[in-house]
């Protein structure tokens, strides 16, 4: 690029590599980098190089986690009766932040998608049905996405797992807190009237 | 952070401290880091990592250059008689990629700033005044930013180069090209009437 030198160029040339970052973000990044300090840069890099080396897939939810098994599975105080099924990490970390839940979770590492070529092999189906083989869970709460994919998910994941005596339930749709009834689309609002409940 | 591994918040937490990133985007980012290719991340971190390794501050023109001296200062094709003197090293790329200016640069790296305590002695013009005084340079064009410390450092620079003989000119300030006359603010119409060109 003209007026940039090569090694900022590749900084640029990796940043843009990252979602919702373009040339121009880059740009302002790696000049940003060029004025902070030493320790800042080189903090962001081994940051990034500890991530693959530090971080685990738990062998009992395959959420992402510092060590095997994770804060969540080894946590005492929590619940082995209710099991929290999302479809990424970063789904995980919204629960958790809601601070709503108590129970163990389980990560999906994806939904089903068939016109994409993804089964449910692809999916740590697998696991949650070994977990509930082992007794203790008495609920699902299916936190997939409310997408076609997410749906059909839940679906399926409620299919197999309500023959072995556990109840699966789905989280709630409908307006969005602060939300607006004018605003909202139909099929959300569609959801929202279905999903009444008596006050 | 609830639910969020250590090595993950400590990328999140190394992101935040890029301008503009603020956690929940420093979350979405690591998040995809966490799916993205391990060459991906590891080219990432290493091209931080030679960030300060490869880069040098070229001894001419005091720009961030991948060697010493810079492509620009090293470049034949170019003309010594003309020298922009911009603030930072990214004002150099916006000039360069303008593809408007064929001559050598010149990087203060920063701008008079009597306030926050940058006097002359803490920019580059000692290494602007050594060039000058080879006798080659005939015009300094001064693109520092419209700002008052920028006006300010353009006039500095003004007085100090005038007495050696050197034209020293001032990029123009007026309406942004696909601007608006009636949403302009009053000091850009003013410097675009002052400084109209006849037709």
């Amino acid at each position: 690029m003209a007026g940039i030198p090569v090694p900022l160029e590749r900084v640029i040339k990796e940043l843009t590599k990252l979602p919702g970052i373009g040339e121009k973000t880059a740009t302002r990044l790696a000049f940003h980098l060029t004025r902070s300090q030493r320790n800042d840069v080189e903090g962001l890099a081994n940051a990034l190089l500890a991530l693959r080396e530090e971080l685990y897939t738990c062998s009992i939810c395959c959420a992402l986690a510092g060590g095997d098994p994770c804060e969540m599975c080894s946590d005492p105080r929590r619940s082995d009766e209710v099991v929290c099924v999302v479809e990424e990490a970063a789904d995980l970390a919204a629960v958790e932040r809601s601070g709503g839940f108590r129970g163990r979770y389980h990560v999906l590492q994806g939904t089903l998608a068939p016109l994409d070529g993804v089964g449910p092999d692809d999916l740590r189906i697998t696991e949650l049905m070994r977990r509930i083989g082992e007794g203790k869970i008495r609920e699902l709460i299916v936190a997939t996405n409310p997408t076609a994919e997410g749906e059909a998910t839940a679906l399926y994941l409620a299919k197999l797992a309500k023959p072995l005596g556990v109840t699966v339930s789905r989280i709630a749709h409908g307006l969005p807190m602060g939300g607006d009834v004018e605003y909202a689309d139909l099929a959300t609002l569609g959801k929202a009237l279905e999903g009444r409940r008596q006050m």
